[in-house]
């Protein structure tokens, strides 16, 4: 199986989608730029979602419900936003079919026009807004802290599978509050679930940090966002938490009644992740075999596999997997017993390395006879042998699970380390941005003009100004400008 | 609040969507026929859903997820289901919006159109087994069981809170089979799926049966569903289940090399509930005060509300509540202390009554004195007075859930069979209808003609054949003609 997959080295880009689809996780369909989850990768997201759903009801969020569709009026109440969007809409603008003239295939019912065109939504401030309005009289009606897991469509021209797809899915929070403290406070409270979902269950290591002008969402004040180093050396934006300011509350028109009983604009956040992280969590982890999945987020994470030549030998290895399986389970550790006969062991072997099992077992008839099982972990392909006399395997499987976990974290930190440069001089800019990548620390002068002209130089963006940048007087590398601090630059996917 | 509840006994529906909006379920939204589901109603849907997601599962499905759009001609493809649909698309006809001329408004941009119009998936038949095709080759790739939890659209005139929207959410399993066989007891599988979680969460008896041709569904060779009983004496299909024979392997070529080499088409199913089975929650079991759940599926299982008129007091209760809320946890029962001060318990018990809480516990200075707690159910709006000394209250409150989840369900059972009346001629077929409503069991001859005709005169329809239907020779109550068995008839949502 993963003979064929090409070798990151030599073609990052057709390792990664062919990595997509061979390990299943996702395919594109007949529909242009739209894709198909496949049940293995969905059944990776379904995890993701369980814990971020999770983290977002422990800090007080509940899930709710609007419509897929935009009237085409709301879209240009907030004027930024809809600079932003307008581009990439998909419209309704009919609501029937009818026979066509050969009676044999169906066209579009003129006389079904719709008075109002309506917009997929591309994100849901405008609808959410609007309903708020309704909601909201007094200061004690505030916060309202509301959370949608949706499909969005946007138009995109060039589509990568789960990076840049027409139609995806993701989770739109989206919170009112009385005060410009609060809603702040609330941007940065989500920012700082999405790194700690990202590190925690992901293993993937993010930089904090508030976008510049150019990047930030259309119609925030501010954008906060989690930036992730992949192996190719290409950052990925990872999820992104606004602060609205008043913009859509002006918008809409939403007023409360405050403490004081004067009317006032409520505030707003609104933030979001989507299946973009799937991109992320393949392209940090994996290599040349396939898939490398943090255990956390494995749908199946321990494999056993019996070599054996006869239907004995098979019942014998199945008591001892058995045994195994029913240890682990109380654990909650999800464990399958690969017993199929038309498949040899080095097929299946490979098999499970192309879909990120985290850790193998293979069990023969001389494993029986030694009380041995022979242990392998998909992070770093080591195997070893376990005496299971010697040695209680449930706890030594457990902890290796767990240092798997650990371990992919920290090789991903490492490499984003490696990969971050500080730089002074323009041509150690293009230099490192050309022959080493990832992320590039460097003076900027604070302007859209300097920004824009390095982008069109040399493809890299501020990818974010880090929460933790130092105070530190410089000279901006493309203008000789001062500067405060360096910021992160780039190129992204 | 429920003070301004309709009676059901004045007006069922204006009383049904009242309720919807009063308790914070759903509303309608600015876009024609598109609801937003409010945080306390989609709480509810998510423990539908956790738990036919649970039961999918455990039949061996998978979750997956296939695209929002379906190109004009994958409709086209399987003739009968075209004709079903095709009067109630959404349609895409571009990608793109531009400023108008006044630059404050936007347009659609005539020049991006599509070159081939996108229906937004009213079902996902066609999509899926045109990606099917290429999942499927040999008999080993048998059976596919995926399921997708997704939202559709079906343009409608006439809409009402979760009973009929234009957008509705859903899941719809769609599977594919190497015989007939294996495809069919599919199909009966997922509707026993269905009747059980109907049964047993939703406490909502339900009939199994298999629908008419006229109301199959357009695709399908035989409709399985379930069919309740609402209280105004109207049935409601609460979940369809479908053998679609080889119709849709042949519409997409779908074919697979059998055991014997031979190429064959694949069998298929499809089956799906909906957010209508939250209309049906609701008018099953709720009254004039409003909401009653069943506690398997309420998002609040126990209230505690404080009778004070001091601190000290309040102090003293929040002890007690504590204590109960301790030892309710480790049970898995949801409980909630109110302890706000800005409403009173008087407007607080008609709240959780609205909202369907099935217990209610309300303790004073007085309870503390005696070591009492008054014990309030939701379903009977029967009051006691538990002495905690005497008896355990976690046990006793436990019981009494279970107690009004089986009460529940055994009242609309008595209900049911209550309105379903078996008749012998025309005269009293029109006249149960007209005066009784409910299900009306009868002979029919067969033919889709005297069912239209049937439909015509008294806008009652097959709600379905029910599948344990007696053979009985009898004559048709509208033409006299032969029949082998009664089947029922009923006005419907």
């Amino acid at each position: 199986m993963s003979k064929g997959l090409p070798k990151r080295s030599e073609d990052y880009s057709l390792w990664y989608n062919e990595l997509v689809k061979r390990a299943d996780l996702a395919e594109n369909s007949a529909v242009r730029g739209c894709m198909v989850i496949k049940p293995y990768g969905f059944s990776i997201w379904e995890k993701m979602q369980a814990e971020l759903d999770r983290m977002f009801k422990k800090t007080g969020h509940s899930n709710a419900y609007f419509p897929l569709f935009i009237p085409k009026s709301y879209l240009s109440k907030e004027a930024s936003h809809v600079e932003g969007f307008a581009k990439e809409c998909a419209v309704v603008t009919h609501y029937r079919l009818k026979a066509d003239d050969s009676g044999k295939g169906v066209i579009v019912d003129p006389e079904a026009a719709l008075e109002e065109e309506l917009i997929v939504r591309p994100t849901s401030e405008t609808v959410i807004w609007s309903t708020y309005k309704n909601w909201v009289q007094s200061y004690r009606d505030l916060p309202l802290l509301i959370n949608q897991w949706a499909n969005v469509v946007r138009w995109e021209m060039r589509t990568r599978l789960f990076l840049r797809t027409s139609e995806f899915l993701w989770q739109e929070g989206h919170t009112a509050h009385e005060t410009k403290k609060e809603a702040r406070e609330e941007t940065l409270r989500m920012m700082n679930v999405y790194a700690e979902f990202a590190e925690n269950f992901m293993a993937l290591p993010v930089i904090r940090g508030i976008k510049s002008e150019s990047e930030k969402f259309a119609g925030a004040v501010d954008t906060y966002c989690i930036e992730a180093m992949m192996q190719d050396g290409k950052a990925l934006q990872a999820g992104t938490s606004h602060f609205l300011g008043q913009n859509f509350a002006k918008a809409f028109d939403v007023k409360f009644a405050g403490r004081d009983g004067e009317l006032e604009h409520v505030w707003g956040t609104s933030w979001g992740v989507s299946t973009r992280l799937m991109g992320a969590l393949i392209m940090a982890h994996s290599d040349d075999n396939g898939l490398v999945l943090p255990p956390k987020l494995a749908p199946l994470q321990v494999v056993i596999i019996p070599i054996f030549r006869s239907d004995e030998e098979l019942t014998a290895i199945r008591k001892k997997a058995n045994e195994i399986m029913d240890a682990l389970d109380p654990l909650g550790i999800s464990v399958k017993f690969d017993d199929r006969d038309t498949f040899k062991p080095g097929w299946k072997f490979a098999e499970y390395e192309l879909k990120g099992v985290p850790v193998r077992l293979a069990i023969g008839p001389r494993d029986l006879q030694h009380e041995t099982v022979e242990m392998a972990r998909r992070d770093d392909l080591s195997k070893t042998v376990v005496n299971t006399r010697e040695e209680n395997l449930t706890n030594r499987i457990k902890e290796t699970l767990e240092d798997i976990q650990r371990s992919i974290y920290n090789k991903a930190k490492a490499f984003t380390k490696e990969k971050t440069t500080s730089v002074d001089s323009w041509e150690q800019f293009v230099s490192i941005l050309e022959n080493k990548g990832g992320f590039v620390a460097a003076h900027w002068d604070g302007t859209p003009e300097t920004e824009n002209q390095i982008k069109e130089k040399t493809k890299a963006t501020i990818r974010c100004i880090p929460l933790d940048q130092k105070q530190e007087d410089g000279k901006c590398v493309f203008s000789g400008k001062p500067s405060k601090g360096r910021v992160l630059f780039a190129k992204a996917y």
